[in-house]
């Protein structure tokens, strides 16, 4: 945070599907909410002071120009190096410059990564930034890492991936001694690759609250509250839960929907399976932070509404607030002692 | 199959939650069909005499006598080598031994892989075997491999693996020309690990239907009916997919009794619901193959019912009547004078 208590987030407005409405729609949700927050939207200066006015936000809403747009089909390597004017890259520079203290988007993954990551850069003693998601389970949520930004990790990079959720989970969520589990095929030492064996020998020498191996079926339990592999394996088991939900909407959508009983009944439950829907679809954990980099920044789900972008907007003020950055610092200094 | 057109089928006697019980009721389920099959039940003589006496199927059903069990706990290493007279190895010789035309075991699936590996032995041309499941999807099911057997793979292994898959569904399920994806982190080909863009160039010189990168979430959809993965991925995502389910249908039980509004919609859908829960936890799926072995082995999930497990008999059964071997064989010699 800056010099005062009101934390400073810079959105960008070209970002996600129903940008730079939903965007706004968004700041004005949390404005309404009397939060000690400040905002500022970095993009093309008329697009952004049209639709600001529309909302009554214009004054309130400070406008950061940038003439430059990245689209979702940029390749990351491209838009890195060719659109420096982009709302994404004047955004990341105003963090690093100290200007604002966080940064949410919800535009083209690969690009944000590649660009937080050139301007940021990652903390002392951090290799790689990962990308991390909240993923709802019986007790609230599971935070799970690397979820696609590092398809080949080495040991080190398994046990910093943990350092950062755990610090995350602490600062972000209040959860004192979070859980580490690594996601294994097994929940013996002896399963899984090298790569994961070393990993679990380091974590356990640790301070961290290492659990041990864990499955993919842990995932949705109450056991662990950090699960950490590398970006292939969670990316592969991050969309196999959105297949199977997808599918079981459908399924049940179809069943309700096969006879006149069956629909009779699902218009009675309508109100309990809409919040099956949200349970399981949950705009309430929209927010995936980029962490490990030197500077705060929050992806958005590109198709998110108002309330979903509101989310990761409170997710970023939530790292601010609780000095994230600081915390992890402290905690990889206390790891590099002990060794 | 043998000389006649029967299939000839020896199942284990002792692997599973409720061994022989559950097994015998498969066996009777399956032979009240009037199937042109024959069965032998392997395993510790009176304990399985009497079990076949209450059924009424003393001397329909052969006993093939081995003394020793194999635990669910037992370390496969420790199996293989030191409990060669189990039900699990007898089974595997006799299979070997042509006396059979397949086995199925619902015991423990390392040991079972291991015996069933260093008995059979793996098909020219095929380095290791692979473990296999229909999972559901849009368009009835997806064939996922390998599931756990090979935490490390090669791209050869892979495009074997793709072999593999690809002769099964033609043979078994009778698909034309399957279409064939590997499991990878975006649809573009400069996409995941060297491993995988490897065996993708393989694959796409091979005469294979191979329709190139697939995401977790396109498992149940309709595009693709082999997925191909190393093991590690294919069983974290599997386990994912039952934590998914089991967690969704954990919501919707307790979302429709959370008032007597929904509690009463949910008795009038409560028909609909249970096709819900039979879809996506489908005994009708029960029966996973393992591939690449010179004779065919079925693994039934440890818990199946009675039914579940006749699911995974007759399995074995479309596989021997399919001549799966053979027709695996000839794929991979094609194959290998393509080269």
């Amino acid at each position: 945070m800056g010099t005062s208590d009101v934390s400073r987030i810079i959105v960008d407005g070209h970002g996600g599907d129903r940008a730079p409405h939903v965007v706004i729609d968004a700041l004005a949700e949390i404005l309404s909410l009397q939060r000690q927050v400040e905002f500022g939207i970095c993009g093309q200066p008329e697009v952004l002071r049209s639709a600001l006015q529309s909302k009554g936000l214009e004054g309130i809403v400070k406008i950061i120009p940038a003439e430059d747009v990245i689209d979702m089909c940029d390749a990351p390597a491209l838009a890195l190096r060719r659109k420096k004017q982009s709302s994404m890259h004047v955004a990341a520079r105003a963090v690093r410059d100290g200007d604002w203290d966080a940064m949410v988007s919800a535009g083209n993954t690969g690009a944000l990564m590649a660009i937080s990551k050139l301007i940021l850069k990652t903390l002392p003693g951090i290799d790689r930034p990962a990308l991390a998601s909240m993923i709802p389970a019986t007790d609230g949520g599971t935070f799970f890492l690397d979820i696609g930004a590092n398809v080949d990790c080495s040991s080190e990079h398994l046990v910093q991936f943990a350092v950062m959720g755990s610090c995350y989970l602490q600062a972000a969520e209040g959860v004192a001694s979070p859980r580490i589990g690594l996601l294994n095929i097994g929940s013996e030492d002896v399963k899984g690759t090298d790569v994961i064996k070393v990993a679990a020998t380091r974590l356990k020498e640790s301070d961290l609250n290492f659990i041990g191996n864990v499955e993919g079926t842990d995932l949705f339990g109450d056991q662990v509250d950090v699960v950490v592999c590398d970006g292939f394996v969670g990316n592969v088991s991050l969309k196999t839960m959105e297949g199977v939900a997808a599918l079981m909407l459908r399924t049940v959508k179809e069943e309700l929907t096969s006879s006149w009983v069956a629909k009779m009944g699902a218009m009675l439950s309508g109100k309990a399976l809409k919040r099956v829907k949200n349970a399981l679809h949950p705009s309430e954990h929209n927010g995936a932070p980029l962490l490990g980099l030197n500077g705060i920044v929050v992806k958005s789900h590109g198709s998110a509404d108002a309330h979903a972008y509101a989310c990761a907007i409170d997710v970023a003020i939530r790292e601010v607030e609780a000095g994230l950055i600081e915390r992890t610092l402290d905690t990889m200094n206390q790891m590099s002692d002990a060794v």
